[in-house]
């Protein structure tokens, strides 16, 4: 399933190739995210053109609307969405967690209620499975029981012996064996825990590893890396070194390429799609994987200083968007007037940010630069 | 700048090349529009591939916002949204007619409360001229004083009088010679102030000539075509007949071909977009204008009969919607759910079912049958 090709000499990472049934991932890889069988805006054609291979769906977002049943007698969320490249669906757990007080979670499963209409509904690492089948992803997640940086750290003890009690029960409800079923790591923060989450997982020999849980405060602005860096180090060497490492949530350019340097495989994350809702998107100061130079910065285009600015976002940039020649100008125009096409075509360049920098990621270790 | 190549023998359709600074558009032809510099949700290069060759812009919003003055600066609308075709953009006068008790007209202008910061603003014809050739569209309207379909004739005969004198005013004020200032024929549902109307402008001498006012009520479902069309015949047989004719805001497929049958050459309207946005497309039943069969419905896709209808929106249709599979299932949880990505597949199938439509008429007129 998972062959890796290449091992960096000076770093940890690595280059890989991930069969799946769709088809075969590069790693290291960015997944970008499509909630609801849609990446926010963008075309399946236009996924293509900035070079994605694989996509992330929510299993929790699907269950609820438009539901795994319409999916299933759709011909599947590949045919559903017109995309027939890899998906990975989430298992719901980090979404029914966030909804704090509107689930109650026992050794079951957890019963929460829809943030849509109230209803009262009920997962189980059984039906996760089962829905997921119904999705026909090609890779799939467990329930697990997600944890908050500031749980206590018997909070954080019982939520790892859950997830993995939990991980046995989706591995022996999981049938359909052309779908590949992850185990996600918690622990928190916690070196002890994150080790016994690890152990038992690998116990049950799962063909790949997400790392789950929170490593920083959430809403924090600069992640605290003195913690989460070696706290990510420590998870990765004690995952299984030829299977696939998935840091979930993950997307910051920054934080893209320093997991990638302690071994890290697959990435998520929603910030391309939101933070071009926002008006925000990333700008390349210098690229140079080679000799370790990677300086950006974020624009927010809403600031007066772009109401007249002809330049493209990033004339080194090859997107859709710079290479027409949208200014920073019309962008920011669109943008202030809530115009949908100023989000799609900052969406377009942000996702192409992380798909041309993974792609970047393994030339240079491929080339042993990084 | 406008020759008629073919008249037809069996209708007072014909079919003619209409040169303009940005090059030429053949017609009868739709124009999808693109109020704040941008057709909703559609990029340039999406309406290339629809076959549009002409967009409608609006001097009353880009004089809001983002202001004639920074689009200039940047070197004007066509440059400012990166499309190097024709654009036509209109007077204003609709818009401030819309703002019915937030406005006053004088005969030097009208003033009115911007509907963004409620700011006092004046619109001249002269300054409407100089907004104009500030955005450097190729086809420019004058201000016009709009006239609802139930004024009174007394205020319809003044409007008429008015827009005569601000079309001669406008007139004097255009100096850019490569932009065309056509003239708006105002008149309501009166055939004697029509007919003022036109010997009035035609005595100007316009490159062109728009149809405005209402014909029928506003909000109407379905028109009250027993007035709207021998209203619009009588406007077409008095019009040069060598000049284009352009019928402001119609859209409804059914009206472009009535239209085109009574010599109409130009159309715009927003419903292609605003349908998509409320989930509503076009479907084509029988499309063979050759024997004068033009059947097609309108789909809801938010009706629950959709939500698991695996057919595309119109199987014969070759939009890019149509044409890549997407299904009125898919389409209809886009809607539903508010993603983007449908209002964006729904604007293109709308849109495409218009310019096809008009190169279906263009086809039909030159081989005899329309």
């Amino acid at each position: 399933m998972f062959k890796i090709t290449t091992r960096s000499k000076i770093s940890k990472a690595r280059l890989g190739k991930l069969e799946t049934a769709h088809g075969m991932v590069n790693t290291p890889i960015f997944m970008p995210v499509g909630t609801l069988a849609s990446v926010k805006s963008v075309s399946p054609d236009e996924l293509n053109a900035l070079n994605a291979e694989i996509i992330l769906s929510n299993t929790y977002h699907l269950y609820l609307r438009p539901g795994e049943k319409l999916i299933k007698k759709m011909g599947g969320l590949h045919k559903f969405m017109n995309w027939d490249k890899p998906i990975l669906t989430d298992s719901g757990g980090f979404q029914v967690f966030s909804l704090s007080h509107r689930r109650k979670i026992t050794e079951n499963g957890v019963e929460f209620k829809s943030h849509i209409d109230g209803r009262t509904l009920f997962l189980t690492p059984e039906k996760v499975i089962k829905i997921q089948e119904d999705l026909g992803s090609d890779i799939i997640m467990p329930l697990d029981q997600c944890t908050d940086y500031h749980d206590s750290s018997d909070v954080v003890r019982q939520a790892v012996a859950r997830t993995t009690r939990w991980a046995k029960r989706s591995k022996l409800a999981h049938k359909k064996k052309n779908q590949l079923l992850f185990g996600i790591v918690q622990g928190g923060i916690s070196k002890d825990l994150r080790t016994l989450s690890i152990n038992e997982l690998v116990e049950l020999d799962f063909p790949g590893y997400a790392i789950g849980g929170n490593m920083y405060p959430f809403g924090e602005k600069v992640r605290n890396k003195k913690q989460f860096l070696p706290m990510l180090e420590f998870i990765a060497d004690r995952l299984p070194a030829g299977k696939p490492r998935y840091l979930m949530g993950v997307g910051e350019p920054a934080d893209i390429i320093e997991g990638v340097k302690l071994g890290v495989d697959m990435f998520d994350c929603v910030l391309p799609t939101r933070l071009a809702r926002h008006g925000v998107v990333w700008s390349a100061k210098e690229i140079n994987l080679e000799n370790g130079n990677f300086k950006y910065k974020r624009l927010n285009l809403r600031k007066s200083e772009y109401k007249s600015d002809k330049k493209v976002i990033d004339k080194n940039c090859q997107c859709h968007t710079c290479r027409e020649g949208f200014s920073r100008a019309y962008l920011s125009h669109l943008i202030r007037e809530k115009e949908i096409l100023g989000c799609r075509l900052l969406s377009i360049h942000n996702l192409h940010f992380l798909t041309n920098l993974v792609i970047m990621i393994r030339k240079s270790i491929k080339s042993g630069k990084l």
